[in-house]
């Protein structure tokens, strides 16, 4: 999978991508993320990318001109599946969006800033809106890097355990159960018996249980 | 504000706490960032901090000493409103929680990673548990990055025309309404003219009705 983001801040994503899984996933040659600055596309004067909005009020707005310059130049190199803007109301990222968004080629990502971008870029470029929650942030960067992790993680291959984001809170509905490890006993607060049991049927039943009860308690909308 | 993380990235964080708003926060003194290695806080040989889980599975979970440690060391110098762990199934981020979060003097954030934490941590040492929306990341650093990123910009002084936030998505539970700046007209498309027309209280009205139609087309849950 290839993922191309274009943003005014490129700076704010270099750690995100160069550490932990995101990193593996690229060592691995399974993704390629390309971080492309806006102001390298503005045609203005000091690389212009944004300018005061038509009718007035606080905030810029991001500038047609050097997002559809960047835009047509990647899209003449590379055919994208879709072409995603981030911004507080697009439709709210969830698991099953992130696991058919892993499934795609190529992506290409444009991230908002100050006040967002020209809505006519929204209505003739942007095939996909996407929230990463019901709250603003200074900017699309962290929301591109949520979903590019949320995504590239399920990439086959990407996690050392395939089998360990299938049973990830989410993928059948349910929060996950509680986990435990070394020592048994600390400060006198003890692992639930069961899970030392060895008894592989009892413990599955207990998680289950467990996840149901979680899922009710602080969920019982994604019991729906 | 203070906000000290624990996680076992450290170097995940470093840019998107040293660019764009955060960066100007920290400048200003409005806001205090510590990044803590839990690898420094494990008492275990080779610095581990993480260990198979009791009753099988695949995944590995944090152990209890290394972040207990972690967390009672900081609280030693440090009082904390919260102690915040980022899991999946904590309670969902919106505006109105960043807002009151933003109200805060300090803020203790726990990131998981590999499977999450021993349970018994966050029965004994958590005072919220968050999570910034429903789908599953590599870990929780770029969950605490969204949560100081959506809290950090809220701080009085943080951004530079302080209406600006409040003008934002979800604020007034409304979503945004649309923005244009120049040109009018590209491409044939052309700006909508009553933001041209030098007519406040005819903006103002478009803009209400706009946002409105756009959350009643988009998002009618937030109108409830």
């Amino acid at each position: 999978m290839r993922i191309d983001i274009i943003t005014v801040q490129p700076g704010l994503l270099e750690s995100p991508f160069s550490h932990s899984i995101l990193k593996r996933a690229q060592a691995k040659g399974l993704l390629e993320i390309q971080v492309h600055n806006l102001r390298d596309y503005s045609t203005f004067k000091h690389n212009q990318v944004d300018d005061y909005q038509f009718g007035g009020g606080a905030g810029m707005v991001m500038m047609m001109e050097p997002v559809i310059n960047a835009i047509e130049l990647l899209q003449a190199k590379t055919t994208y599946d879709e072409v995603i803007y981030l911004t507080p109301d697009g439709a709210t990222l969830n698991q099953s969006m992130a696991n058919q968004l892993s499934l795609k080629g190529n992506l290409l990502l444009l991230c908002g800033h100050y006040k967002g971008i020209d809505e006519r870029i929204r209505e003739h470029f942007i095939t996909m809106e996407i929230s990463i929650g019901d709250y603003v942030l200074s900017g699309g960067e962290l929301a591109a890097a949520v979903l590019v992790d949320a995504i590239g993680r399920l990439i086959p291959g990407v996690l050392n355990d395939e089998t360990s984001a299938l049973f990830d809170s989410f993928q059948d509905h349910l929060l996950a159960p509680p986990v435990y490890t070394r020592p048994e006993e600390f400060r006198g607060w003890k692992v639930p018996e069961v899970l030392l049991s060895g008894d592989h049927r009892k413990i599955e039943d207990w998680r289950h249980t467990q996840a149901l009860e979680r899922t009710q308690q602080r969920r019982p909308d994604l019991l729906k």
